[in-house]
């Protein structure tokens, strides 16, 4: 069958079987569909809609587009957390350590920022030397070493998913259901897991900021995984704040290695409360723990022992990162940068920290990409003084950007100032998990 | 704006501005929107919808994407008629100089074959030396001089068609009405026209092969050119069937020649009548004459008088064609070429000679193109025996296939015999013309 023909069929909003489906994943691979043909065919699902059928069919030919991992010689469970991204969200580096020190072997495929939001590459490379670049074979030995692994995708994984997303990117063909599902799933069940934890982001600083869009995202994602055979469950979490105190690069590692060595950090106890949480219910699915509660103490133990800290340091060393790069005090001091300051314009209550707003100026700020080959300044980020919902008085310390330049900062301080609202009267935050899929 | 934003916009199922549009347009033009981005914009026109707003703004780029001809100092009115395609549909040949001689100036834009239909320029080049790629200089020079000319479109003419139209024919965009209606009236438009009349085919040979959406696409059409102040009319003919007795190239222009000539030729009629009601109603919408059936007689009689016939015999030596490679009797003979016959297989009233069936047979045997470089065997075609409602008896000749080798034959004669059909009982013809708009 020719493109036009199978084109035509979801073009007149019809159900693409799944040879039609097959047909569609071979051309995007091969090269025998051309661009402007897999977008035309994109742009028909998006408006045309997929069903159920049709969207286990996309998914199940992009994840054999390329290698499925197959760890099974490995006698651990297996099980990995995914998020759908968002701003100061880097739990990655703290759950993982804690699964691998529980006894499941965690293999993390992550990606790199994307937008406004940050990426678990990104900030791994923030640690010097560190190589995301692993080949399945050094994937699986770290993990036999170290219990995880994080590497970014090979070409070997899910390719047609690589081709789709520019494209998607390029034709406005990002924000639907069943074409994130595809696009995440296939990536995540490639990696031959029994069980899987989807952090799926709400509020503003998510690519899905309504609460029933990001509901219907999990349930989909959720449903997915099962169809496959993987424990699936999804935690729907806050992203109309940043996590945490730090969004950037170095400084959220930082914050991460902080809580791996139980010392205390101001403002960063949402980002091991939701860590504990995505643990917690990772280490339930993969059978080490029979209830939550039990489950949550182990993950808590695990980080209170040092345990999941050995981890990590013996996972950085093993991925040539060199540890002793990581800040042991203040990430942003004695390195020469600007800051501007934002202060509370009056006294009341914080009602909004933006995390659009604040994950956009880091980013222009070089602490993300603008373009896909653009280089990252680890060093640049921005630090929370105030959460949402506390009291403040005019005056003062509410968050500062740290930039490389005056020039940087201007250029973003109007906007930055704009993520900052204080209420007359109490606020209550909403929850950091809002729902459980 | 960048295009992601505009291809939301029509995405969403929102109205896109004139800015939107034009930004489109421009993009298309000056390679700053990408093949993908066009496609999947395309893709959401169709899936979405446009409305006449958006229809008429669309045209409006297209149109002054390139050259718009300025023949305001040709003291006649200027007029031209457009098909929407068919298969021995050769009108062009014979409405051109009946107006011409009726004082009108017909500055005629044409296209080539596509898919089973024949292409006005393709027949026009079966004329020995006959030059269709008329710089505008000379285009109208011709007009100056013998009333007519009958060019390719130029790449100056609506350049941002010619890109769509490519990447519609490769994404399954084409059939959408706002955006023929588009691609037809920015070139028709283009020609700078006081009047113009339009052949919308309906049937089985037609692009709309449902006479509903014959209907549809001509009101479409008609509306757009008043619009941009054109006087336009169009007509829904009969294409079920092959108009007239030929179906090629050489033998097409044969056809026009005996007409214009006042030569007898069985089976020929349709192809005559359909002419004098198309340029008659040109000559009234020029305001050469205030009624029908005055325009009827004055196009007959400029058939009658000869007129016709030298001006088209003068345009032929002004556009290098030499009249005399046209054939003077039976185009087939002494070509040898291999027939093969289509016989009646029971007697009754022939019910159906599928136009599509046929123009796919001429197609497949080299008359027409299967791909755009592919070069045109002028000499075969396709003769009708039998008129649609006649009595035939078993083993009469319903039509011969004239094709190069037995083999080229042979791969559509099941497709050629499967276009015939006899009823038993009489059978009366849709009509040549259903419907004015």
């Amino acid at each position: 069958m020719r493109p036009q023909e199978i084109i035509a069929v979801k073009r007149d909003g019809g159900e693409l079987s799944r040879e039609h489906i097959d047909a569609f994943i071979a051309g995007v691979c091969d090269g025998s569909w051309a661009d402007y043909q897999i977008s035309a065919m994109v742009m028909a699902m998006f408006t045309r809609g997929l069903n159920p059928d049709e969207q286990n069919a996309l998914t199940f030919a992009m994840l054999h587009s390329g290698e499925v991992l197959d760890l099974s010689d490995i006698p651990l469970p297996k099980a990995d957390k995914h998020s759908t991204g968002g701003v100061g969200d880097k739990t990655s580096l703290i759950i993982a350590p804690i699964l691998a020190a529980c006894g499941i072997a965690v293999p993390m495929i992550s990606g790199r920022g994307l937008g406004h939001t940050g990426g678990t590459l990104d900030k791994l490379e923030s640690i010097a030397g560190y190589d995301v670049n692993l080949t399945t074979d050094r994937f699986r030995r770290i993990i036999e070493t170290c219990g995880f692994a994080m590497s970014g995708q090979t070409a070997d994984i899910a390719p047609a998913d690589k081709k789709l997303y520019a494209l998607r990117d390029a034709t406005a063909t990002v924000p639907y259901i069943p074409l994130i599902v595809a696009s995440i799933m296939s990536k995540k069940l490639a990696e031959g897991l029994d069980a899987l934890v989807l952090d799926v982001k709400t509020g503003s600083g998510a690519f899905m900021p309504n609460i029933e869009d990001s509901i219907r995202l999990a349930e989909a994602m959720v449903q997915t995984g099962r169809n496959f055979g993987v424990r699936t469950e999804a935690v729907v979490s806050e992203m109309g704040r940043p996590l945490g105190r730090y969004a950037g690069n170095i400084c959220e590692v930082y914050e991460c290695v902080k809580i791996l060595r139980n010392e205390p950090l101001e403002l960063a106890e949402p980002t091991r409360e939701l860590s504990i949480e995505l643990a917690a219910r990772a280490i339930v699915l993969a059978g080490i723990e029979n209830d939550l509660v039990s489950a949550r103490s182990l993950a808590e133990a695990k980080l209170g022992s040092g345990a999941a800290y050995e981890r990590f340091a013996e996972n950085c060393r093993l991925q040539d990162g060199n540890i002793d790069s990581i800040p042991t005090s203040d990430p942003f001091a004695g390195k020469g940068l600007s800051t501007l300051e934002i202060k509370a314009e009056r006294s009341g209550w914080l009602e909004t920290a933006d995390a659009l707003a604040i994950g956009e100026a880091v980013v222009a700020i070089g602490g993300g990409r603008v373009h896909a080959e653009d280089g990252i300044d680890f060093e640049v980020g921005f630090e929370c003084f105030a959460e949402v919902g506390s009291e403040v008085r005019e005056g003062d310390l509410l968050g500062v950007l740290y930039s490389r330049t005056v020039e940087d900062a201007e250029c973003v301080s109007e906007k930055l100032r704009g993520a900052y609202k204080i209420s007359e009267t109490p606020v209550t935050p909403s929850p950091l998990v809002s729902g459980i899929v």
